[in-house]
């Protein structure tokens, strides 16, 4: 079929085979196909859908379309995760080192944070020294001796992904199941792992606001990595309010040290320890998710999972002494309280909004080439359900100035919304789907 | 709205704004706005469709994007004729003189013919001196003398429509009503006639086959006419069938000098009377299409409209002696018979099937940049209800050589339908919209 031929078929809601769709995407990532083409079929297929087998075709060429990482020269299970985006979300510092000290190698390929989202790799890169920049061998080596790393992908990795992603992005036609899906499947494919987990976020903070489309994200997610010849599954949890209490970037290194060291509780926590249990089960390092679960909670107690962290961090540069002496990290200057405007149970957080305050302050990013400042934070450690009395003290931002501290104070109240009757807390995890 | 706004409004089913449309198109051509945005938003439309509010403003920008002509200077009625394409369509070269001698002024900038259906300018300069490239001084003047000018559309006439046009025909977003009509309707309304007549074709030999789709066609762009301050009205008219009897360029002059001398009936003769009645209707020169049909016929009889287009001919540099001496024209050396396969009706003609003969045969261009053979022709003065005999000459081809000639021949029969049964001939006219 020609280029025409592709866009039509798709346009007219017909199924385009796989040979075609591959060719059409490897005609793009070599700069033939040009953007107005692609762009004609991207808005077609967001508007006409994709089967599944034209999402496998997707993924499968835009892997197809740069350089895969070859881990099997490492000995023991080879484990990916990966989150679509949240708030506080710092799973993979607490759930990196509590793999790895289970006996499995992850070798993490991570993005940039955008928009009310944080990025792991800026996270990180608040640790002073910290490297994200690895090349393939470094990576490997690493994951062979501290069985963790976690780095930029690299420029030749699923290029036709980058560019289409791109393109999604002014076009209008990011938000589509089987685009979304292709575009995180093929960067996992690519980055090698045999065992691939995803942790897929839905409410007010994620991408996926409703639970039956992250639900339906993740079945897809699966069957594209389980056709690809990977042990693939998915957690759908909640994004309904920050995952953790920090909302930042050293501030989440903090939080993840902390909850490594056994001193934190709470959803950060639990759902690192599931999503361990859910790897561990995945990799066949344990029969089932929940002894996976048990047997990372002894890791953690045991300390092996903070010196696992320790290893990493020292292994990519950074100072390991920030685990033992968190005032290494950057605090920025001025903080404020945010108390409570009533006596009440919290019901709801428009996390997308509580996370657009951190990144206002200056922790995210609007654009990709933005300066990211790693020094402020949110704090945030109430939870939908908990009760509160009028002007208690319930959060606290950290800023650069007075101005700033007091309007992110502000917009972060406006982010909450109170009952006067008892809430519930919402579940942790919606479904697991897969394996 | 941004343009990211613009492209989700309308892939969302909702409707732009028609400042924001207006923003829209206006951006693009001035080449800020780039062509993978614009695919987007025309795929979007495409699928989604547009309201007439949205087609009127798609319009009107596309109208402001370039120069307009300024025809206020000229007396009488000022008219414009448009056929949105077919096969043996020479209507222009009848209705024009026609119109002239009946005191309208028309002004028609036209296009070079394309795919199976053939240009206006094509034909007109298979006339030895004849030019189509015109300044817009030179035109007024001619129309204030004459009556009649023809010329090719200047490129600084809506730019827009013709980047959005390119950018339609490499994305598969051509065959969308509100984007045809504002295409058609912004090169009539920048041409600036205050009487603008569509003849919307239907049929095998049409970009519409289908007449419900046509009327629909028809009705919109009446109203963008209308809309536009204009006297707009639409014929739907067969294209089932090529409408003269010979197709190419030179053979298309010659048809319509025979039938400005009275010397040819039929389809051509028929449709050209209609349209031109409607024109006199819509220009107020008669009270009624009905009585500007019987008007038209009695201009052709005296021989006003012939001398008309003698004027018109020499007014362009073309020889004015083809209209007594039409060996001038020229004849491509060979030419080959086609007979009638069997005893029976003629029910059916692939008109586009015998644009493409001729097409073949050198009479048309499949890009834009071909260069066309005046000479070359097809002969098919069968139409769809007569009886034939078996072996009985039906039509015959003009070509450069016999291999040519040969093929044409047997293309030009499987364009045909036989039935054993008398069939009916199809209405010429299924509607009148406006007035």
């Amino acid at each position: 079929m020609t280029a025409l031929e592709v866009i039509a078929r798709k346009r007219d809601g017909g199924t385009v085979p796989a040979a075609d769709l591959r060719a059409f995407v490897l005609s793009y990532a070599r700069g033939e196909l040009p953007d107005y083409q692609m762009s004609a079929f991207l808005m077609a297929g967001y508007l006409q859908g994709f089967t599944r087998e034209e999402a496998a075709a997707l993924t499968e060429a835009m892997v197809a379309s740069g350089r895969q990482l070859d881990l099997s020269r490492i000995e023991g299970p080879t484990v990916d995760k990966h989150s679509t985006g949240g708030v506080a979300d710092g799973t993979t510092l607490v759930v990196g080192p509590l793999a790895a000290a289970l006996g499995m190698k992850m070798l993490k390929l991570s993005g940039r944070g955008l928009g009310h989202t944080g990025g792991t790799l800026d996270k990180l890169e608040s640790i002073p020294g910290f490297r994200v920049e690895r090349s393939a061998e470094e990576l490997l080596d690493q994951v062979e001796r501290v069985g963790l790393a976690v780095a930029a992908q690299s420029a030749d990795l699923v290029p036709a992904d980058k560019s289409m992603y791109a393109l999604r992005d002014v076009t209008g036609t990011v938000a589509n199941k089987a685009l979304i899906a292709s575009s995180v499947m093929s960067k996992k494919l690519a980055g090698g792992a045999s065992n691939i987990l995803l942790d897929v976020k839905t409410g007010s903070g994620a991408f996926m606001k409703d639970a039956t489309a992250a639900i339906d994200l993740a079945r897809l997610c699966v069957e594209l990595g389980t056709v690809a010849g990977r042990r693939t599954a998915a957690v759908v949890s909640d994004m309904g309010q920050p995952l953790g209490d920090l909302i930042g970037n050293a501030v989440e290194v903090r939080e993840a040290v902390e909850t490594l060291r056994g001193e934190r509780s709470g959803r950060l926590l639990d759902l690192s320890l599931t999503l361990t249990g859910q790897l561990a089960a995945l990799a066949g390092t344990e029969s089932t998710a929940e002894l996976g679960r048990e047997r990372a909670r002894q890791a953690l107690e045991r300390g092996d999972a903070l010196e696992r962290f320790r290893d990493f961090v020292s292994a990519q540069g950074g100072d390991p002494t920030v685990v033992d002496d968190l005032s290494l990290l950057p605090v920025a200057p001025v903080s404020a309280d945010v108390t409570a405007p009533v006596d009440g149970w919290l019901a709801a957080v428009d996390a997308e909004a509580v996370g657009q305050v951190a990144a206002t302050l200056g922790a995210g990013r609007q654009r990709i080439h933005d300066q990211i400042d790693p020094a402020v934070a949110v704090e945030l450690p109430v939870k939908i359900g908990d009760r509160v009395r009028a002007d208690e003290v319930i959060g606290r931002v950290a800023a650069r100035d007075e101005a700033a501290a007091k309007a992110a104070a502000a917009r972060l109240v406006e982010a909450l919304r109170w009952s006067d009757r008892s809430v519930p807390a919402p579940p942790l995890v919606y479904r697991v789907v897969g394996r």
